[in-house]
């Protein structure tokens, strides 16, 4: 919150720390809010009932998944920056509405699971659409911060070169999930998760704990 | 959180670290509740009600944009304050009521629209009049924190300068648009949307990026 | 965050930041949570169903000025504290309980206005112990803390100072109206709401603005 | 916010205090998010109604207790923490996760009281088993921030200490009372609540507090 002495004459950069702040709480809310469309799916037994009510747990886990893995982006994004700039700051935002928006389509996918092909192809387009747009959103962020000079020296954050070099694969992964969902759109939501878990699992970083870093640390 | 060494013996002025995160919070789920109200709208064809259901996504965005934009605003304001004082909290207090307040007539815009004039001018007015009481409070707190002195040296927020220069257009506007709302009031929607947007892009800085400032804070 | 450097070897006290943080979470969800109560009350033309609603917006107002007013005591409080203990979180905690909780009664004061008496003279009982028992636990915070010697060294925030004087006509105020809504509950509501204003305003600072101190902080 | 100036050159590791920040939000959020499932249970009088809605109040009390002793649990734990590094980061999302669920088996259990054992029976195995996982995520948490050495130097948090020493304890609690769930789910709910206190009081150090520490800290 202090500010530094020497900070620019122009003030046309500001602190980072509330733009933090602000988006916690959006990610905090929104990947929380998605636990009240999980319910029971009557008739049957309460077993049976809780049983078919898989495709809420499903799409909790992905969209927890989800908003969980661009958090922790987001957190090795600013925590590389030195301040922030107003075009910065209304980038976030942006990139905050897809966030917000999240628990829609997440609520599509829950309804449409077992309701026929037509409700799963248009679930499985508009979230597919939604996760997209919230990457690419995220991935001009970074840009603006490289181009601009925003970030502190030193070599960037660990979670953020994972996010960074599994970006390519992920922005085709879900342009071929959502070309999938046009034809097997129950498949696709379970390729969602799958890419979801794969931005979670931070896989150099397990490997480099496995065989590099262990004891070093203290 | 740490208190000046050079603090005022009488206390009258407080650290302003809570009044931000107590802000942040209540403007943040204000800005994610909004999703709860988007909804499909039977009956139809799978596509067919996505698309009907497009007062909720204007709603939305308005209602995004609006408080994503006063979110910003206040970050300049408090920016650069160096302390607040027990009145400033409570002029914040009446602000976040109306920020609060706000998915309520949000809600009024998605029911009403196509719903009948009678509906849309209740929906147009009442949301037109909580935007105009919510830009006249943060006024009023910026013009209370110049009077007070609460502010630290330097010169002010390009945001908070941009908030102000923009303040004289956006009442004018909000109040003609109230007006429009009267007789036109699904016209009206559209326009707090414009201003929404208006109030979004930071024209200046997007002109002195442009034509100034790109390369040198390197 | 930093801890200090002086910290107590036991690490019986520890730092105060997170709960605050936490706090100002739990309040500030629970104050934007009121509004998802706010409805139209069908039958009869718009405005008339918009009016017909003024029980939703004073039970709003009743409940935001209450978190609010409580929130900036809270703030009071925790400003003039070095550090915390652990029963200190708990009681925290036991005061959030009811923060939470107050979502609730504010919801049953809303349906239960113009519903017929009975449920007039539940709703208003229920809603002033839960303000009285907030009270009493906020109370209890401040005592505990004077109590431990867990206050930073130097006077209270003005807010807490007034917050303690008008403490003890508060309590008596609660108590009176719990009895007043046994026999004319609709009019208790009032009663709450001219309570929540009381401790909203604070007339002891708005008296020494207007004659002392009004230009002397430059 | 500001980083150590003997940073590791590798910066494997990350500043804390924007997954405290997130933590509480979801932590805070979902506690508040309880209340929503709080209501009257018709038919009968005001008061009858109010009464035969106990379910919710007792699920309310567990709920909340349990989030909180978490939470306090989570403070010590992260309060002991020098930094924290990607994999502890992951792991805190998946705690997360079980947290933002347990609104879920909290309604679970709200509905299914007095509704049947069938019913019953389900909401007592999946509010356990919830708690129990919770739990051993949180375990999990302390144990990888042990092996890695992310601890700052100087003795553990007493919060911390007395949940790790009630650790064992309450993880047979629960593993019992999800068996007892099988035979008399109602008399399980009960169990949880009875552990929730038993987590929520620290026993050892209001022992302390009696015999020992009382004046010494002034």
């Amino acid at each position: 919150m202090a500010t530094d002495e020497n900070a620019p004459p122009s003030r046309a950069l500001t602190d980072k720390g509330r733009m933090e702040a602000f988006s916690d709480g959006v990610m905090g809310f929104a990947i929380t809010l998605l636990v009240i469309d999980i319910a029971l799916r009557p008739p049957g037994s309460p077993l049976h009932q809780f049983v078919q009510a898989w495709p809420s747990y499903l799409a909790y886990l992905v969209s927890f998944f989800t908003i969980g893995t661009v958090w922790i982006a987001h957190n090795g994004l600013t925590d590389g920056l030195e301040r922030v700039d107003p075009i910065f700051l209304r980038l976030n935002l942006l990139f905050l509405l897809t966030i917000a928006f999240l628990p829609f389509p997440t609520r599509l996918v829950v309804e449409a699971l077992g309701r026929g092909t037509g409700w799963e192809r248009l679930a499985a387009i508009v979230y597919g659409v939604t996760l997209l747009v919230t990457r690419l959103l995220f991935s001009a962020m970074g840009a603006y911060a490289r181009r601009m000079g925003l970030r502190a020296a030193g070599g960037d954050d660990p979670d953020l070169q994972e996010a960074r070099k599994k970006f390519r694969y992920v922005v085709i992964a879900y342009v071929g999930t959502i070309l999938l969902g046009l034809a097997l759109p129950s498949v696709a939501i379970f390729f969602y998760l799958a890419i979801a878990v794969y931005l979670f699992v931070p896989f150099g970083l397990v490997a480099r704990d496995l065989f590099g870093r262990g004891g070093s640390p203290r």
